[in-house]
């Protein structure tokens, strides 16, 4: 039966530190319309990340804030239910951005690449991988590390979330080019899962008594590239076992997403004594090396050399206490919401 | 009348803090003697740089130490007065790394480019300026910013600690690729030299009650390269107005180079959102680039375009105190030691 409502959460107060399920509401709203050249389109698979929590404060960044009453964004997978473009039929699977909704309406050919409305094929992979290993996530450890970490064969790569979408992949890309992985993660469970299944060669829990004892047992070569998502104390740990030259491709802060003011950094010696590089990336500038990854990418996750974990709640209603799980590490893999039946799966 | 004593500042005691002047000791000993292949070399002019500061203490950098009792380390200009090498004679003008003394030893072509003994053309230029605007802070400076702050013409380039050796050429080689210059200095003396002999389009003092409003006044359109020499506040204060992918080579730590703790930081957020490259470099990993920064500063001295200032010292035994003064910012252009007569300013 189709629907007659679109249900959507929107931001309703913003947060004070950690976020609150009052911070968000839910409602339903009627379903839209869409006009020449749009589609309609029922999302099936909302993809949750941490950005997302900076896109609820009014500060500027590098992309606008959600406005307060506005629906929270995010990069989603559905069907088509409606065309009113030649480019798409009912039935088509797309990824496009359309936000913690269960319905909307997109515009064809408005935003191509990775965080438009693009037709997947779900002969080639899961269609929930476009939001994954295959899609954001995927590439922005791909461009991260390839192109800002730049490993070579027999050096340390460290990455910090490491059992998350965008961590597990960069300890997988490290070995493929030869490279020693070694992951920082929250727990032994997500330790133990990101060197058994994913095949790091070491990792760390930060929550360990001492951080940097338990590092340099796992880097005893020191370390030559460190793909950063979290900051705090975990990068400062990081930058007393740096190798001269290291570079820091610096992809998240998760640390301080929830900071009512924002804490010091570490002291910049390590940089300038070790000439790092640190590097600032947003997955987004990239577009260009899409069809290179996608092709990489692609070819490994057959070849069963880039695994991943897609950790699903089911329904849309269970998006804000599932992003707020997400903020304190509570995943293990990508942080999917099943907003609707997926037919691919059935 | 020939030296028979060899007049040497050595290091009695490491510093905690600022350095004191009881922390070295002046000592004669006797004259050194060349072996094969050695030259004797009298100590004309010697260079005092923040940088030395660090090889005080008893701690791991990009290069050793200076030992307790031994000789404080230095860039040289001195006369050759005996040589035991075919390459050398005596009356030669070299560069070498000679140290707080009077008299050294030095093998001939043991240390080629500009850190070992190299001879100098007196009718080419002033050799003292083989330590300042054509030396190692010259191409400090020319390194930071072409190669890795990588200034277009249009862009805003801001610089630390702008009426120092390295500073002042900063903003001069800014302004002959196009861009605009803006200085950071520690008094309104040192920023009126810095804006009017030097040509820098702005300058702000440190020290200004309100660093950070003065610095936007300055940089209308943000800030594209920070050339950091200081970090501290300063550098806190220019991640306000950083553009996205603006650049930082990081050159040196002035504010913290006496500090007894490391202090924190700045946030990383701003490396992050606006997709910084912050980058450290030490100019002897960059030695390929010597005749290429000598080809064009030389030119540019010769142009008038790259102008340059010197405050002496005169005197070995004002060594100490004169260097305890430049770590606090007293000097305004390269500070130099006069340690004996330089026939070729006679």
């Amino acid at each position: 039966m189709p629907a007659t409502a679109n249900r959507r959460v929107l931001l309703k107060s913003r947060p004070v530190g950690e976020p609150k399920p009052t911070d968000f509401e839910i409602v339903d709203a009627p379903l839209p319309k869409p006009g020449d050249g749009e589609v309609l389109i029922r999302t099936i698979w909302l993809s949750l990340d941490p950005y997302m929590r900076s896109r609820m404060n009014d500060v500027k960044s590098y992309s606008a804030p959600v406005e307060l009453g506005g629906v929270m964004t995010g990069g989603t997978v559905g069907e088509v239910v409606e065309s009113r473009s030649p480019a798409f039929s009912p039935g088509d699977f797309v990824l496009s951005y359309g936000g913690w909704q269960t319905h909307h309406v997109a515009k064809a050919g408005a935003q191509p690449g990775p965080f438009g409305p693009l037709k997947l094929d779900p002969k080639i992979a899961p269609i929930s991988t476009a939001l994954g290993v295959l899609g954001m996530p995927g590439m922005t450890a791909y461009v991260g590390l390839y192109d800002i970490g730049q490993p070579k064969a027999g050096e340390t790569v460290v990455v910090s979330a490491a059992a998350g979408a965008v961590g597990s992949a960069v300890g997988q890309l490290a070995k493929i080019r030869g490279a020693r992985a070694v992951g920082i993660a929250g727990s032994p469970d997500k330790c133990e899962y990101v060197v058994k299944e994913l095949g790091f060669d070491a990792c760390v829990s930060y929550r360990s008594s001492d951080l940097g004892a338990a590092l340099k047992d796992a880097c005893p070569k020191g370390i030559d590239v460190y793909f950063d998502n979290v900051g705090g104390d975990v990068l400062k740990a990081v930058l007393r076992l740096v190798n001269p030259f290291a570079r820091i491709p610096l992809c998240g802060l998760i640390s301080q997403y929830n900071a009512t003011e924002m804490p010091p950094g570490p002291n910049w010696a390590p940089v300038l004594v070790n000439r790092l590089t640190v590097r600032g990336f947003i997955v987004s500038d990239h577009a260009d090396r899409l069809p290179a990854f996608l092709a990489d990418a692609s070819r490994w996750v057959r070849e069963g050399r880039l695994k991943y974990r897609e950790d699903i709640v089911e329904g849309l209603d269970q998006a804000p206490r599932a992003f707020i799980g997400l903020l304190s590490g509570k995943n293990l893999g990508k942080m999917l919401v099943k907003v609707g039946e997926d037919p691919t799966r059935r």
